[in-house]
Protein backbone atom coordinates (compact mmCIF):
# COMPACT_ATOMS: atom_id res chain seq x y z
CA UNK A 1 0.00 0.00 0.00
CA UNK A 2 0.93 3.17 -1.27
CA UNK A 3 0.64 5.89 1.81
CA UNK A 4 1.11 10.21 0.55
CA UNK A 5 1.55 12.76 3.33
CA UNK A 6 1.42 15.95 2.48
CA UNK A 7 4.83 17.11 3.99
CA UNK A 8 4.41 20.85 3.61
CA UNK A 9 3.20 23.16 6.42
CA UNK A 10 0.06 25.00 5.34
CA UNK A 11 -1.11 27.88 6.37
CA UNK A 12 -4.91 27.33 5.78
CA UNK A 13 -4.53 24.03 7.42
CA UNK A 14 -2.93 25.36 10.35
CA UNK A 15 -5.62 27.58 11.04
CA UNK A 16 -8.45 25.04 10.00
CA UNK A 17 -7.00 23.02 13.30
CA UNK A 18 -6.99 26.02 15.61
CA UNK A 19 -10.30 26.68 14.37
CA UNK A 20 -11.67 23.03 15.05
CA UNK A 21 -10.00 23.75 18.48
CA UNK A 22 -11.92 26.41 19.27
CA UNK A 23 -8.90 28.65 18.64
CA UNK A 24 -10.06 32.75 17.42
CA UNK A 25 -7.07 34.46 18.95
CA UNK A 26 -3.98 36.26 17.34
CA UNK A 27 -1.98 37.40 19.96
CA UNK A 28 -0.08 40.12 18.69
CA UNK A 29 3.61 40.64 19.91
CA UNK A 30 4.26 43.84 19.04
CA UNK A 31 6.55 44.32 21.36
CA UNK A 32 6.81 48.45 22.06
CA UNK A 33 10.80 48.48 23.07
CA UNK A 34 9.92 51.00 25.19
CA UNK A 35 6.74 49.56 26.84
CA UNK A 36 9.02 46.67 27.97
CA UNK A 37 8.43 45.66 31.72
CA UNK A 38 11.66 46.04 33.83
CA UNK A 39 11.50 42.17 35.12
CA UNK A 40 11.45 41.21 31.04
CA UNK A 41 14.58 43.64 30.35
CA UNK A 42 18.23 41.96 29.69
CA UNK A 43 21.16 42.99 28.49
CA UNK A 44 20.79 43.92 24.98
CA UNK A 45 17.85 45.42 22.78
CA UNK A 46 17.68 42.08 20.59
CA UNK A 47 17.87 39.51 24.17
CA UNK A 48 15.25 41.98 25.64
CA UNK A 49 12.55 41.83 23.02
CA UNK A 50 13.01 37.92 22.59
CA UNK A 51 13.27 37.79 26.42
CA UNK A 52 9.52 39.47 26.37
CA UNK A 53 8.45 37.65 23.26
CA UNK A 54 9.13 34.40 24.35
CA UNK A 55 7.68 35.05 28.60
CA UNK A 56 4.48 36.35 26.21
CA UNK A 57 4.39 33.07 24.19
CA UNK A 58 4.84 30.81 27.28
CA UNK A 59 1.99 32.57 28.92
CA UNK A 60 -0.85 32.62 26.23
CA UNK A 61 0.37 29.52 24.50
CA UNK A 62 -2.83 27.47 25.60
CA UNK A 63 -5.39 29.92 24.13
CA UNK A 64 -3.60 31.50 21.20
CA UNK A 65 -4.50 29.78 17.94
CA UNK A 66 -1.84 31.84 16.33
CA UNK A 67 0.59 34.49 16.34
CA UNK A 68 1.12 37.61 14.91
CA UNK A 69 4.29 40.03 15.17
CA UNK A 70 4.15 43.43 13.48
CA UNK A 71 7.60 44.03 12.00
CA UNK A 72 6.94 47.99 12.60
CA UNK A 73 8.22 47.12 16.13
CA UNK A 74 11.00 45.10 15.30
CA UNK A 75 12.56 47.48 11.90
CA UNK A 76 12.33 50.52 14.60
CA UNK A 77 16.04 48.84 15.98
CA UNK A 78 17.84 48.21 12.44
CA UNK A 79 19.90 44.59 12.15
CA UNK A 80 18.87 43.85 16.16
CA UNK A 81 15.04 43.92 15.51
CA UNK A 82 15.44 42.18 12.41
CA UNK A 83 17.88 39.48 14.38
CA UNK A 84 15.01 39.39 17.59
CA UNK A 85 11.99 39.05 14.67
CA UNK A 86 13.96 35.89 13.08
CA UNK A 87 14.30 34.47 16.75
CA UNK A 88 10.81 34.95 17.77
CA UNK A 89 9.68 32.97 14.99
CA UNK A 90 11.81 30.51 15.37
CA UNK A 91 10.94 29.97 19.00
CA UNK A 92 7.45 29.59 18.29
CA UNK A 93 8.25 27.31 15.29
CA UNK A 94 10.35 25.05 17.58
CA UNK A 95 8.32 24.80 20.56
CA UNK A 96 4.78 25.08 18.69
CA UNK A 97 5.19 23.36 15.40
CA UNK A 98 1.51 23.47 14.81
CA UNK A 99 1.19 27.36 15.58
CA UNK A 100 0.79 29.70 12.39
CA UNK A 101 2.67 32.57 12.51
CA UNK A 102 1.66 35.48 11.16
CA UNK A 103 3.89 38.89 9.84
CA UNK A 104 1.89 41.63 10.08
CA UNK A 105 4.46 43.41 7.18
CA UNK A 106 2.22 45.36 5.31
CA UNK A 107 4.14 45.13 2.36
CA UNK A 108 3.51 45.41 -1.44
CA UNK A 109 5.96 46.41 -4.28
CA UNK A 110 5.69 45.65 -8.11
CA UNK A 111 6.41 42.28 -9.89
CA UNK A 112 9.72 40.88 -9.07
CA UNK A 113 10.76 43.36 -6.48
CA UNK A 114 8.21 41.29 -4.34
CA UNK A 115 10.75 38.61 -4.60
CA UNK A 116 12.72 39.96 -2.48
CA UNK A 117 10.07 40.48 0.32
CA UNK A 118 8.99 36.79 -0.12
CA UNK A 119 12.38 35.72 0.07
CA UNK A 120 12.59 37.94 3.94
CA UNK A 121 9.23 37.27 5.23
CA UNK A 122 8.29 33.50 3.72
CA UNK A 123 11.68 31.90 3.84
CA UNK A 124 14.55 33.71 5.57
CA UNK A 125 11.76 35.08 8.55
CA UNK A 126 10.05 31.63 7.71
CA UNK A 127 5.76 33.67 8.63
CA UNK A 128 2.79 30.91 7.73
CA UNK A 129 1.26 34.26 6.12
CA UNK A 130 1.94 37.89 5.63
CA UNK A 131 -0.25 40.99 4.71
CA UNK A 132 -0.11 43.21 1.70
CA UNK A 133 -1.61 46.43 0.49
CA UNK A 134 -4.10 46.05 -2.35
CA UNK A 135 -3.47 49.38 -4.25
CA UNK A 136 -0.41 48.27 -6.89
CA UNK A 137 -3.31 45.36 -7.76
CA UNK A 138 -3.32 41.28 -8.18
CA UNK A 139 -0.62 41.48 -11.48
CA UNK A 140 1.87 42.51 -8.37
CA UNK A 141 1.60 40.32 -5.80
CA UNK A 142 2.22 37.32 -7.54
CA UNK A 143 5.00 36.93 -6.33
CA UNK A 144 3.56 36.26 -2.65
CA UNK A 145 0.01 34.80 -3.85
CA UNK A 146 1.68 31.75 -5.97
CA UNK A 147 2.51 29.77 -2.79
CA UNK A 148 -0.25 27.63 -1.85
CA UNK A 149 1.36 27.14 1.47
CA UNK A 150 1.93 30.50 2.81
CA UNK A 151 -1.33 32.96 3.66
CA UNK A 152 -1.92 36.29 2.02
CA UNK A 153 -4.19 38.63 4.37
CA UNK A 154 -5.07 41.68 2.21
CA UNK A 155 -6.13 44.68 3.38
CA UNK A 156 -9.61 45.43 2.66
CA UNK A 157 -11.41 47.38 5.59
CA UNK A 158 -8.58 48.55 8.01
CA UNK A 159 -9.50 49.15 11.65
CA UNK A 160 -8.18 52.90 11.74
CA UNK A 161 -10.19 56.19 12.14
CA UNK A 162 -9.59 57.60 8.56
CA UNK A 163 -9.96 54.37 6.96
CA UNK A 164 -12.57 55.74 4.76
CA UNK A 165 -10.52 58.65 2.89
CA UNK A 166 -10.37 55.88 0.32
CA UNK A 167 -11.69 52.08 0.95
CA UNK A 168 -15.40 54.59 1.68
CA UNK A 169 -15.12 55.93 -2.18
CA UNK A 170 -17.79 54.57 -3.93
CA UNK A 171 -17.49 52.91 -7.57
CA UNK A 172 -20.03 51.80 -9.25
CA UNK A 173 -22.27 51.60 -6.80
CA UNK A 174 -19.86 49.81 -4.57
CA UNK A 175 -16.79 51.22 -2.00
CA UNK A 176 -13.42 50.46 -2.67
CA UNK A 177 -13.08 48.06 0.02
CA UNK A 178 -15.67 45.43 -1.56
CA UNK A 179 -14.26 45.78 -4.86
CA UNK A 180 -11.16 44.65 -3.26
CA UNK A 181 -12.85 41.88 -1.29
CA UNK A 182 -14.39 40.32 -4.61
CA UNK A 183 -11.15 40.96 -6.47
CA UNK A 184 -9.19 38.83 -3.64
CA UNK A 185 -12.32 36.23 -4.15
CA UNK A 186 -12.29 35.69 -8.10
CA UNK A 187 -8.99 36.85 -8.83
CA UNK A 188 -6.08 36.47 -6.33
CA UNK A 189 -7.51 33.27 -4.35
CA UNK A 190 -6.22 30.74 -7.17
CA UNK A 191 -4.26 29.10 -4.75
CA UNK A 192 -6.95 28.90 -1.72
CA UNK A 193 -4.56 31.12 -0.01
CA UNK A 194 -5.77 34.09 0.35
CA UNK A 195 -7.41 36.06 3.31
CA UNK A 196 -8.92 40.06 4.23
CA UNK A 197 -7.95 42.36 6.92
CA UNK A 198 -11.08 44.00 8.16
CA UNK A 199 -11.14 45.84 11.17
CA UNK A 200 -13.31 45.35 13.97
CA UNK A 201 -14.03 48.42 14.35
CA UNK A 202 -16.16 48.29 11.45
CA UNK A 203 -18.86 46.01 12.11
CA UNK A 204 -21.32 46.59 9.47
CA UNK A 205 -18.38 47.01 6.73
CA UNK A 206 -17.59 43.59 7.90
CA UNK A 207 -20.69 41.86 7.73
CA UNK A 208 -20.81 43.56 4.09
CA UNK A 209 -17.28 41.98 3.10
CA UNK A 210 -18.31 38.62 4.21
CA UNK A 211 -21.82 38.54 2.69
CA UNK A 212 -19.15 38.25 -0.75
CA UNK A 213 -15.94 36.28 0.29
CA UNK A 214 -17.06 32.98 0.80
CA UNK A 215 -15.01 31.49 3.55
CA UNK A 216 -11.51 33.54 2.90
CA UNK A 217 -10.07 34.00 6.39
CA UNK A 218 -10.29 37.49 8.19
CA UNK A 219 -7.67 38.50 10.24
CA UNK A 220 -9.43 41.10 12.69
CA UNK A 221 -7.25 43.78 14.27
CA UNK A 222 -9.21 46.53 16.69
CA UNK A 223 -10.59 44.51 19.46
CA UNK A 224 -9.08 45.62 23.00
CA UNK A 225 -7.22 48.79 22.55
CA UNK A 226 -9.17 50.55 19.84
CA UNK A 227 -12.59 49.53 21.20
CA UNK A 228 -13.89 47.02 19.24
CA UNK A 229 -17.59 45.21 19.86
CA UNK A 230 -16.64 41.48 20.41
CA UNK A 231 -20.04 40.21 19.78
CA UNK A 232 -20.89 42.25 16.78
CA UNK A 233 -17.24 40.97 15.46
CA UNK A 234 -17.85 38.07 15.92
CA UNK A 235 -21.61 37.96 14.30
CA UNK A 236 -20.49 40.19 11.18
CA UNK A 237 -17.02 38.32 10.46
CA UNK A 238 -17.82 34.64 11.27
CA UNK A 239 -18.05 32.37 7.73
CA UNK A 240 -20.95 29.96 7.16
CA UNK A 241 -19.57 27.21 9.25
CA UNK A 242 -19.67 29.81 12.22
CA UNK A 243 -15.40 29.63 11.61
CA UNK A 244 -13.07 31.71 9.40
CA UNK A 245 -12.00 34.37 11.02
CA UNK A 246 -8.85 35.10 13.64
CA UNK A 247 -9.10 37.91 16.28
CA UNK A 248 -5.68 39.64 16.68
CA UNK A 249 -5.25 41.36 20.15
CA UNK A 250 -1.98 43.08 20.99
CA UNK A 251 -1.49 45.89 23.35
CA UNK A 252 -4.20 45.06 25.26
CA UNK A 253 -2.74 41.35 26.29
CA UNK A 254 1.24 41.47 26.43
CA UNK A 255 0.98 45.41 27.81
CA UNK A 256 -1.74 45.19 30.15
CA UNK A 257 0.23 45.30 33.53
CA UNK A 258 3.21 47.27 32.29
CA UNK A 259 4.68 45.27 35.83
CA UNK A 260 6.23 42.33 37.09
CA UNK A 261 3.57 39.48 36.78
CA UNK A 262 3.55 41.43 33.06
CA UNK A 263 3.21 37.79 31.85
CA UNK A 264 1.35 35.82 34.37
CA UNK A 265 -1.73 39.03 33.69
CA UNK A 266 -0.89 38.42 29.78
CA UNK A 267 -1.83 35.64 30.06
CA UNK A 268 -5.62 36.01 32.20
CA UNK A 269 -6.28 38.07 29.43
CA UNK A 270 -5.59 36.42 26.54
CA UNK A 271 -7.25 33.24 28.11
CA UNK A 272 -10.03 36.14 29.12
CA UNK A 273 -10.62 37.11 25.59
CA UNK A 274 -10.52 33.55 24.08
CA UNK A 275 -13.54 32.06 26.31
CA UNK A 276 -14.91 35.55 25.45
CA UNK A 277 -14.76 34.60 21.73
CA UNK A 278 -15.92 31.39 22.25
CA UNK A 279 -19.43 32.37 24.02
CA UNK A 280 -19.97 34.96 20.91
CA UNK A 281 -19.42 31.83 18.38
CA UNK B 1 23.33 91.67 12.48
CA UNK B 2 21.76 88.53 13.13
CA UNK B 3 21.88 85.77 10.70
CA UNK B 4 20.14 82.86 11.14
CA UNK B 5 20.82 79.76 9.14
CA UNK B 6 18.60 77.06 9.03
CA UNK B 7 20.83 73.72 9.78
CA UNK B 8 18.21 71.16 8.98
CA UNK B 9 18.71 68.94 6.25
CA UNK B 10 15.32 69.62 4.01
CA UNK B 11 14.64 67.14 1.41
CA UNK B 12 12.38 69.66 -0.94
CA UNK B 13 15.45 72.20 -0.58
CA UNK B 14 18.01 69.14 -1.20
CA UNK B 15 15.82 68.77 -4.18
CA UNK B 16 15.46 72.01 -5.94
CA UNK B 17 19.36 72.45 -5.52
CA UNK B 18 19.76 69.42 -7.23
CA UNK B 19 17.31 70.76 -10.33
CA UNK B 20 18.64 74.02 -10.54
CA UNK B 21 21.67 72.20 -11.30
CA UNK B 22 19.90 70.24 -13.92
CA UNK B 23 19.81 66.59 -12.08
CA UNK B 24 16.40 64.79 -12.96
CA UNK B 25 18.01 61.15 -12.52
CA UNK B 26 17.73 59.21 -9.43
CA UNK B 27 19.83 55.96 -9.78
CA UNK B 28 17.77 52.86 -7.72
CA UNK B 29 20.43 50.85 -6.26
CA UNK B 30 17.81 48.20 -6.67
CA UNK B 31 21.36 45.90 -6.13
CA UNK B 32 19.79 42.00 -6.70
CA UNK B 33 22.56 40.29 -4.54
CA UNK B 34 22.33 37.47 -7.43
CA UNK B 35 22.72 40.18 -10.29
CA UNK B 36 26.16 41.65 -9.04
CA UNK B 37 29.02 41.05 -11.43
CA UNK B 38 32.20 38.55 -10.41
CA UNK B 39 34.58 41.48 -10.16
CA UNK B 40 32.13 43.59 -7.41
CA UNK B 41 32.03 40.58 -4.72
CA UNK B 42 34.23 40.30 -1.74
CA UNK B 43 33.87 37.84 1.34
CA UNK B 44 30.21 38.55 2.42
CA UNK B 45 26.90 39.37 1.59
CA UNK B 46 26.55 42.56 3.23
CA UNK B 47 29.99 43.54 2.03
CA UNK B 48 29.72 42.89 -1.81
CA UNK B 49 26.49 44.79 -1.36
CA UNK B 50 28.47 47.37 0.02
CA UNK B 51 31.17 47.17 -2.64
CA UNK B 52 28.48 46.94 -5.37
CA UNK B 53 26.77 49.63 -4.37
CA UNK B 54 29.58 52.35 -3.77
CA UNK B 55 31.65 51.33 -6.97
CA UNK B 56 27.98 52.22 -8.83
CA UNK B 57 27.69 55.35 -6.42
CA UNK B 58 31.30 56.36 -7.40
CA UNK B 59 30.64 56.14 -11.16
CA UNK B 60 27.60 58.07 -11.34
CA UNK B 61 27.65 60.66 -8.48
CA UNK B 62 28.71 63.43 -11.21
CA UNK B 63 25.28 63.03 -13.10
CA UNK B 64 22.94 61.78 -10.15
CA UNK B 65 20.14 63.74 -9.16
CA UNK B 66 19.05 61.69 -6.31
CA UNK B 67 20.17 58.33 -5.41
CA UNK B 68 16.80 55.65 -4.28
CA UNK B 69 17.07 52.76 -2.27
CA UNK B 70 14.50 49.49 -2.83
CA UNK B 71 14.45 48.01 0.73
CA UNK B 72 13.34 44.44 -0.98
CA UNK B 73 16.48 43.80 -1.98
CA UNK B 74 18.08 44.46 1.27
CA UNK B 75 15.86 43.08 3.36
CA UNK B 76 15.89 39.48 1.36
CA UNK B 77 19.55 39.41 3.14
CA UNK B 78 17.55 39.76 6.87
CA UNK B 79 19.80 41.83 9.22
CA UNK B 80 22.95 41.22 6.84
CA UNK B 81 20.80 43.03 3.90
CA UNK B 82 19.86 45.91 6.53
CA UNK B 83 23.82 46.66 7.45
CA UNK B 84 23.95 46.97 4.02
CA UNK B 85 21.44 49.58 3.37
CA UNK B 86 22.36 51.33 6.20
CA UNK B 87 25.89 51.60 5.59
CA UNK B 88 25.44 52.50 1.67
CA UNK B 89 23.28 55.33 2.99
CA UNK B 90 25.97 56.59 4.94
CA UNK B 91 28.49 56.08 2.86
CA UNK B 92 26.42 58.46 0.41
CA UNK B 93 25.58 61.22 3.23
CA UNK B 94 29.53 61.01 3.96
CA UNK B 95 30.48 61.54 0.33
CA UNK B 96 27.89 63.69 -1.02
CA UNK B 97 25.91 65.74 1.40
CA UNK B 98 23.86 67.41 -0.79
CA UNK B 99 22.26 64.43 -1.98
CA UNK B 100 18.92 63.25 -1.80
CA UNK B 101 18.27 59.45 -0.45
CA UNK B 102 14.95 57.96 -1.07
CA UNK B 103 13.97 55.08 0.58
CA UNK B 104 11.61 52.83 -1.59
CA UNK B 105 10.44 50.85 1.44
CA UNK B 106 6.80 51.46 0.04
CA UNK B 107 5.22 51.22 3.49
CA UNK B 108 2.10 52.17 5.96
CA UNK B 109 0.61 50.73 8.92
CA UNK B 110 -1.62 52.54 10.89
CA UNK B 111 -1.42 55.35 13.49
CA UNK B 112 1.46 55.09 15.88
CA UNK B 113 2.20 51.87 14.25
CA UNK B 114 4.05 54.21 11.43
CA UNK B 115 6.39 55.25 14.88
CA UNK B 116 8.70 51.72 14.23
CA UNK B 117 9.09 52.27 10.80
CA UNK B 118 10.14 56.55 10.62
CA UNK B 119 12.10 55.21 13.45
CA UNK B 120 13.64 52.72 11.20
CA UNK B 121 13.61 54.76 7.90
CA UNK B 122 14.51 58.41 8.88
CA UNK B 123 15.99 58.33 12.01
CA UNK B 124 18.31 54.90 11.98
CA UNK B 125 18.56 54.33 7.97
CA UNK B 126 18.84 58.51 8.00
CA UNK B 127 16.50 58.51 4.76
CA UNK B 128 15.72 61.90 3.13
CA UNK B 129 12.13 60.27 1.87
CA UNK B 130 10.22 57.62 1.20
CA UNK B 131 7.85 55.88 -0.40
CA UNK B 132 4.18 55.17 1.24
CA UNK B 133 0.41 53.28 -0.10
CA UNK B 134 -2.28 55.40 0.39
CA UNK B 135 -4.83 52.71 1.05
CA UNK B 136 -5.41 53.58 4.95
CA UNK B 137 -6.01 57.27 4.60
CA UNK B 138 -3.72 60.36 5.59
CA UNK B 139 -4.79 59.81 8.98
CA UNK B 140 -3.33 56.89 9.76
CA UNK B 141 0.41 58.32 8.06
CA UNK B 142 0.36 61.70 10.24
CA UNK B 143 3.88 59.74 11.87
CA UNK B 144 5.39 59.87 8.49
CA UNK B 145 3.80 63.00 7.21
CA UNK B 146 4.49 65.49 10.45
CA UNK B 147 8.08 66.19 9.76
CA UNK B 148 8.79 68.66 7.34
CA UNK B 149 12.49 68.40 6.60
CA UNK B 150 11.51 64.38 5.51
CA UNK B 151 9.49 63.67 2.02
CA UNK B 152 6.91 61.39 1.93
CA UNK B 153 6.09 60.23 -1.97
CA UNK B 154 2.87 58.35 -1.97
CA UNK B 155 1.83 55.96 -4.48
CA UNK B 156 -0.32 57.36 -7.20
CA UNK B 157 -0.32 55.57 -10.31
CA UNK B 158 1.90 53.00 -10.34
CA UNK B 159 4.41 51.81 -13.05
CA UNK B 160 3.01 47.92 -13.30
CA UNK B 161 0.83 46.33 -15.74
CA UNK B 162 -1.89 45.90 -13.66
CA UNK B 163 -1.76 48.76 -11.78
CA UNK B 164 -4.99 49.84 -12.78
CA UNK B 165 -7.16 47.23 -11.32
CA UNK B 166 -8.21 49.48 -8.31
CA UNK B 167 -6.36 53.12 -9.43
CA UNK B 168 -8.76 53.07 -12.31
CA UNK B 169 -11.82 52.76 -10.38
CA UNK B 170 -13.97 55.77 -11.52
CA UNK B 171 -15.46 57.46 -8.21
CA UNK B 172 -17.53 60.41 -8.93
CA UNK B 173 -16.10 60.79 -12.50
CA UNK B 174 -12.48 60.37 -11.42
CA UNK B 175 -10.60 57.25 -10.98
CA UNK B 176 -9.10 56.12 -7.89
CA UNK B 177 -5.21 57.95 -8.65
CA UNK B 178 -7.06 61.71 -9.05
CA UNK B 179 -8.74 61.30 -5.64
CA UNK B 180 -5.33 60.56 -4.23
CA UNK B 181 -3.61 63.24 -5.87
CA UNK B 182 -5.96 65.65 -4.91
CA UNK B 183 -6.28 64.50 -1.55
CA UNK B 184 -2.50 64.30 -1.01
CA UNK B 185 -2.33 68.32 -2.48
CA UNK B 186 -5.55 69.66 0.07
CA UNK B 187 -4.96 67.29 2.92
CA UNK B 188 -1.44 65.45 3.40
CA UNK B 189 0.22 67.98 1.97
CA UNK B 190 -0.11 70.98 4.96
CA UNK B 191 4.11 70.62 5.63
CA UNK B 192 5.06 70.98 2.05
CA UNK B 193 6.72 67.58 1.95
CA UNK B 194 4.56 65.12 0.03
CA UNK B 195 4.94 63.69 -3.77
CA UNK B 196 3.33 61.41 -5.96
CA UNK B 197 4.44 57.84 -7.55
CA UNK B 198 3.53 58.03 -10.76
CA UNK B 199 4.71 55.64 -13.48
CA UNK B 200 6.42 56.43 -16.88
CA UNK B 201 4.29 53.52 -18.14
CA UNK B 202 1.04 55.73 -17.82
CA UNK B 203 1.80 59.22 -19.41
CA UNK B 204 -2.13 60.30 -20.34
CA UNK B 205 -2.76 59.52 -16.72
CA UNK B 206 0.74 61.43 -15.77
CA UNK B 207 -0.48 64.60 -17.46
CA UNK B 208 -3.86 64.20 -15.81
CA UNK B 209 -2.15 63.99 -12.64
CA UNK B 210 0.06 66.85 -13.02
CA UNK B 211 -2.79 69.09 -14.19
CA UNK B 212 -4.23 68.91 -10.49
CA UNK B 213 -0.62 68.11 -8.70
CA UNK B 214 0.54 72.05 -8.42
CA UNK B 215 4.12 71.66 -7.90
CA UNK B 216 4.23 68.31 -5.89
CA UNK B 217 7.38 66.15 -7.01
CA UNK B 218 6.68 63.34 -9.12
CA UNK B 219 9.05 60.45 -8.65
CA UNK B 220 9.15 58.66 -11.79
CA UNK B 221 9.84 54.40 -12.40
CA UNK B 222 9.23 53.04 -15.58
CA UNK B 223 11.49 54.39 -17.66
CA UNK B 224 14.75 51.91 -18.75
CA UNK B 225 13.71 48.42 -18.15
CA UNK B 226 10.14 48.89 -17.75
CA UNK B 227 9.74 50.55 -21.01
CA UNK B 228 8.57 54.52 -20.33
CA UNK B 229 8.84 56.85 -23.31
CA UNK B 230 11.16 59.72 -21.91
CA UNK B 231 10.23 62.79 -23.81
CA UNK B 232 6.49 61.66 -23.65
CA UNK B 233 7.49 61.60 -19.66
CA UNK B 234 8.97 64.84 -19.07
CA UNK B 235 6.37 66.46 -21.05
CA UNK B 236 3.71 65.07 -19.05
CA UNK B 237 5.72 65.03 -15.43
CA UNK B 238 7.36 68.89 -15.21
CA UNK B 239 5.70 71.27 -13.56
CA UNK B 240 4.83 74.83 -14.41
CA UNK B 241 8.51 75.94 -13.68
CA UNK B 242 9.74 72.69 -15.72
CA UNK B 243 11.03 70.80 -12.74
CA UNK B 244 9.41 68.65 -10.37
CA UNK B 245 10.29 65.73 -11.25
CA UNK B 246 12.77 62.77 -10.95
CA UNK B 247 13.11 59.94 -13.32
CA UNK B 248 14.59 56.65 -11.45
CA UNK B 249 15.96 53.92 -13.47
CA UNK B 250 17.80 50.84 -11.57
CA UNK B 251 18.08 47.96 -13.80
CA UNK B 252 19.32 49.47 -17.10
CA UNK B 253 22.04 51.57 -15.12
CA UNK B 254 23.78 48.96 -12.77
CA UNK B 255 23.31 45.85 -14.37
CA UNK B 256 24.08 47.34 -17.64
CA UNK B 257 27.23 45.40 -18.54
CA UNK B 258 26.76 42.67 -16.09
CA UNK B 259 30.37 42.38 -16.53
CA UNK B 260 33.72 43.78 -14.76
CA UNK B 261 33.12 47.02 -16.80
CA UNK B 262 29.98 47.41 -14.32
CA UNK B 263 30.79 50.78 -13.05
CA UNK B 264 32.21 52.23 -16.37
CA UNK B 265 29.18 51.01 -17.84
CA UNK B 266 26.61 52.43 -15.82
CA UNK B 267 28.35 55.77 -15.27
CA UNK B 268 27.45 55.92 -19.12
CA UNK B 269 24.29 54.93 -19.30
CA UNK B 270 23.90 57.20 -16.37
CA UNK B 271 25.19 60.17 -17.93
CA UNK B 272 23.17 59.18 -21.22
CA UNK B 273 20.02 59.00 -19.36
CA UNK B 274 21.00 62.44 -17.80
CA UNK B 275 21.76 64.06 -21.01
CA UNK B 276 18.31 62.80 -22.43
CA UNK B 277 15.88 64.21 -19.55
CA UNK B 278 17.92 67.62 -19.98
CA UNK B 279 17.44 67.45 -23.92
CA UNK B 280 13.72 66.63 -23.41
CA UNK B 281 13.17 69.89 -21.24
Amino acid sequence: MLVCIRMERNFRDLLEAQWDAGKFLSVGLDSDFSKIPASARVEGVRETLVNFNVAIVNATRAVAGSYKLNSAFYEAHGELGWTALQETVEYIHGELPDMPVILDAKRADIGNTNDGYVQALFERLNADAVTVHPYLGGEALAPFLKNPEKGVFVLCRTSNPGAGEFQDLESGGKPLYMHVAERVRDGWNANKNCGLVVGATYPEEMKKIRAVADDMPFLIPGIGAQGGDLEKTVASGRDSRGKGFVIAASRAIIFASGGDDFAEVAGAKAAELSTAIQAAL
